[in-house]
């Protein structure tokens, strides 16, 4: 597989073990050292496993409720050894949650020759945003 | 300059740029292709660089009346020709705006020698997300 290949593949394995409650799975490909900006606070991100690691459990609940967790496009830029990738995905309720698709930045860097996560950025825009931009 | 030197002079150029409006130097760095995951709608993103230009102005408006855009943190990841960025900014006005800490996330690929800004990731927590991501 080519290193677009490779890391497309992994990002479909995250994404169905997102939905599927698989934490192994979800945390198999990512960096001790990965910072998240996440949908929720805290606003300076969520830094190190551990703590990504404490993030999933509830949105795995809440995916369980009936939620959907799939990706809607997926654009990857692979270099040799650094990568980025940008994704949009349905996660929502089935019951007309108007949150329609999630943003989703990746950042990877091949380590023993193996693609990894260092940085994931999720985020919904704010309906609301006032300062024009 | 290393690329992870030229890559903080760009992005530290871009905020101080966006800060003082100066529309040329913002775009100077930027794909035609740009994909950029703005803090307001479209959820599906901001495509291609005329679409970039045109949020701008406002956010400049904003700017101009007394906000402040300034780095907090900037963490860089520089391959031979793929790179990517995530950075912290102080994004308010002065009068106790609640937002803090804008998050950004930068996708760079270095295109006939000089490196180009492909993909930006803007945005602000959701105090109020719910499902418990």
């Amino acid at each position: 597989m080519t290193d677009e290949q490779q890391i497309r593949t992994l990002i479909e394995n995250w994404v169905a073990a997102v939905h599927a409650g698989d934490l192994d799975t979800v945390l198999a490909d990512h960096s001790p050292d990965i910072v998240m900006f996440d949908v929720p606070p805290p606003y300076d991100g969520v830094r190190g496993l551990a703590a990504y690691t404490e993030t999933w459990p509830g949105f795995f609940k809440w995916q369980q409720s009936g939620a959907s967790f799939e990706l809607e496009s997926l654009d990857v830029t692979a270099g040799s050894d650094v990568a980025f990738a940008f994704a949009l995905l349905h996660c929502r309720t089935t019951d007309g949650d108007p949150r329609v698709l999630l943003r989703l930045t990746i950042g990877l860097r091949k380590l023993a020759d193996r693609w990894t996560v260092t940085h994931e950025h999720h985020s919904f825009p704010h309906d609301d945003a006032s300062n024009g931009s």
